[in-house]
């Protein structure tokens, strides 16, 4: 008789720096300002956006390890930090049809390892705009 | 056929800063030292005090956002932080009949929400007394 | 008529600093080193690690509490910094048989709590490695 | 005969977000790139910046304090938050003939209150761009 | 020939939580209103407080350590933490005659320090309030 | 006539793991435990630490800088990440003749950039063991 592997959750965090700007091309000026106030600045401000990704698995009996933090690493950085780090969204084509909002950000990014990362589960995505905001997703 | 809107969590922080006396009528002075220690002494000490409300809704496919920032400040502002921020919690009408632990003031805040902040599902409110100190609350 | 006592949970955060080397016996060295990458070099590292013991249970309607700190902190400092603070993982009986990764050590202390801890509900375990890296455990 | 009053400092923090984009017009675009690597991609970025103004003066006897925080809050509101929240520094006045680099920056808001700011002694400006990289600045 | 020992500075960190109310006895009201805004709210607040005590000295040859952390640890905890930690600044003798600022704090405890430590030389004690204000005193 | 180029500050922050005992080899076992404390421990412990280089310098009136992030980079992960990462500080040549104390950890990584790094004057160096703990060194 085996016994199931133990179930545990990590953690792990990346950061990049980015700019934005709030604007709705359905809205006209007055809208946007109201809808998302100085956010919609006209030339964009910034951010240093903190990324949480959680992923679980079985605690592997030999290695002790719920995934290879190399291998988790690696995909982040090709996937989230390369596009994502010292760019402006706007400019992106993630976000053409769609606002660059931190919510629609998290979207995207859980969507990417939803996609692509297969070593383990993916449990949800966390991303902090600011000390004050943070969004999170999962499916 | 429309896609339903994915749902994302917002969690917002405040602060404050109040002071409060853990003591209770229905104990003589020895049980409260007992069950309080040192947050029994008799002129009260004090604590900034974080509180993240988290929140969740669709995702609007016109703005990108879960809620309007704005009108989640707003209420905060109005029905949380006027009322408790350099406050002594003793004092205060909710505390008159249960003792003002930060168990109590989190669900306090949690009830202030739920009552009144209509412009996003309500997931859970989170208050920090201290560093190493943190208590949630949800229904 | 009575009404159920909300329940409420509290967070409660401890720190240690220990020392360990990610090493399985079972490997050669080359796997070893694949594996573990220079958390494997041959004379260890360390960390300042963060647990964060999340317990729940109905808020006492005279006491306002969840359960007693003071129980609360006698049992992790007994049960948990004296064992771990100050150490290397490696020699302790609890890594005799498995590699001190931080998902194998946030288990042991879910299971050190979940076997001696009864004055609430325990809900997870969350140790923090760096800043960078945490891990959550629940049964 | 009296004794002269105490010297303290007072160090307030003041937060904002902004874009920038790091390009000499003095250099050609591969020179550009080798001085400011990701930094001089060409649609900018961002940060959270978090600004720390140390002031001293010697403490009130009355009133026991070094200057009064609602005439600093008001003049860092006003002088400093106004001009650079939510904005793209590169579009401001102040970055015309200079590259918005947090040196740079550093110097500006130093200037401002300098020239404006006579409530307390000004000591020295700090401005944090990332987690990892801070500036100070003092005549 | 001997070389002199190198002098390095230690920043130990410590924490308590205390309450006060900022009032002057010399003001009315309404200028008490207007110095001290809401820290005058005549119940009081309080804030968790941060004390750094920076101290320096030539590094032992033998022992590498500017001072015995036992030593300093047993001081701050009797001269300041077991006066100060859970209380009302107002009701100690420290603050009958002076405003319990955290100005007049930060030099109170500079002063305790000063008078009764002396394995190492005092450079500077350092008082967060929040995580906004803080305040530094030095002779 | 020309202007002198302000002076800036930039400070750069660092993060290794690493174990240590603290053991002097001129005491004996009593005295070890009574000097080094649960530092003595015969196994070692570790720490994350934090490694913060304040460097200055004229800021250049052309790139607006003190000096070239890449070049400072560059020597840290050379010069201190590469020899003290994930290493076990007490089997380094740097502590074969010095207790590996935090202190002495200051001042070799002091004695590395005041060497080897000349893009910019080299102010100080700090490094916080934990959250509790940090040692400067200048000369």
């Amino acid at each position: 008789m085996t016994v199931a592997a133990p179930i545990a959750h990590l953690g792990r965090r990346y950061h990049f720096a980015a700019s934005h700007r709030l604007h709705c091309d359905a809205y006209d000026d007055a809208r946007n300002r109201e809808v998302y106030g100085k956010c919609n600045h006209p030339h964009g401000h910034g951010h240093n956006y903190t990324v949480e990704v959680m992923v679980s698995g079985p605690v592997d009996a030999v290695t002790g390890m719920v995934c290879d933090l190399t291998v988790l690493d690696a995909f982040a950085t090709e996937k989230i930090l390369t596009k994502f780090d010292h760019m402006n969204l706007n400019t992106l084509p993630e976000f053409v049809n769609q606002v660059p909002t931190t919510e629609n950000l998290c979207i995207e990014i859980y969507r990417v390892f939803k996609e692509g990362f297969h070593a383990a589960r993916l449990d949800r995505v966390r991303v902090e705009e600011t000390g004050k905001n943070s969004f999170e997703y999962a499916e």
